[in-house]
């Protein structure tokens, strides 16, 4: 079974995060949430037990469990998913533990898949990823240093360093179904994204098959 | 301040519920989860303590308030949504408070707005509100008695009795932008809603004016 990680932190873009999940759900992914504590990220500390996710416009979403580094590897998950919400993807961005797991699914042996999508793009800057093709929240465009090649695209699909990872980018809450349906695609194939989108009754013309 | 209550139940589609929420309170809306609880439906009663509602795909939320139908009238609010998944819109169709509360906002003396998305327009079957034009997910279109004159549109707005509430129904998760942006143009205006838009970033085309 094809399995996914999400992350999600207080802060997070709701929509970017409930998209995704219940999208790859749809297509059969196992999805797992792992809430990121905000540590001492200057959004401060007000972790709960268990932790509850208060995301970007209050909605309040309980986590599957709390980030276990140990337990979150690219040998247990094909996928790791890091959605937008500018205090959510700070706090992931100044993880420690999150540039330690997008290198390790980066790097991993078995090609794996790592999404990031809206101000979630800021972990490749801190992750240090090398230079590729991205894309992000307009509003955080700048923060991008020169060596990555910034596309202003809904989704960008990067495979630019041979036997890396391929890291899909996308834009924010309006990209987010492109986002879902770009990583059900690679995940599972273009058969099972047309077999997804079908019930989910989209307005003719709005989802087309990558590039979007 | 503008207000809206959001229904939610276990098995209610989270993408439906997350959507609207996060994007009526974008445009300055005051939203308010309120959980139904699954009493005697068929699904079964498994009502937690703080209520927290498991989604159609097993994503968690935690709802604002559980409903209290005391405080929860068209005299509080001016907006009251019905997100679809079959098991949260079997209970929700099920519940009389839930059937008297769509009365109250229906009849209201000041014109209020009742938006049904998915299998949540089964509630305007149960409540028995007047024949008039109405869609939802195709998979229950069969259970609509011949008096409501179904569409198959991406949203429709009735207003087809006079000093009763404008009804606004869509299809499914497909169609929660539109159903979101249609409920934000009616509660504040369509410059409101192309303020809300702009930093959503939707690939060129797929957002435009109502109709959908």
């Amino acid at each position: 079974m094809v399995k996914a990680l999400i992350l999600i932190a207080d802060g997070t873009e709701e929509m970017e995060f409930t998209i995704t999940y219940d999208t790859l759900v749809r297509a059969g992914i196992e999805c797992t949430s792992a809430f990121i504590p905000r540590g001492l990220s200057p959004y401060g500390s007000s972790d709960t037990s268990p932790p509850l996710a208060v995301c970007s416009r209050k909605v309040k979403i309980l986590p599957d469990v709390t980030l276990n580094p140990l337990d979150a590897g690219p040998e247990k998950y094909d996928a790791l998913v890091i959605p937008g919400g500018m205090g959510g993807a700070v706090t992931m961005a100044g993880s420690t533990e999150v540039q330690n797991l997008v290198h390790s699914y980066y790097n991993h042996t078995e090609k794996r898949i790592i999404g990031m999508i809206c101000a979630g793009s800021k972990v490749a800057i801190t992750a240090k990823l090398p230079g590729q093709p991205i894309t992000s929240h307009p509003s955080v465009q700048s923060e991008f240093p020169d060596h990555f090649d910034y596309k202003e695209q809904n989704v960008v699909v990067s495979d630019a360093v041979p036997g890396k990872a391929t890291l899909v980018t996308s834009r924010g809450p309006g990209t987010a179904f492109p986002f879902a349906f770009t990583l059900i695609e690679l995940l599972c194939g273009k058969e099972k994204r047309d077999e997804v989108v079908g019930p989910m009754i989209f307005p003719s013309g709005t989802v087309t098959g990558y590039p979007f």
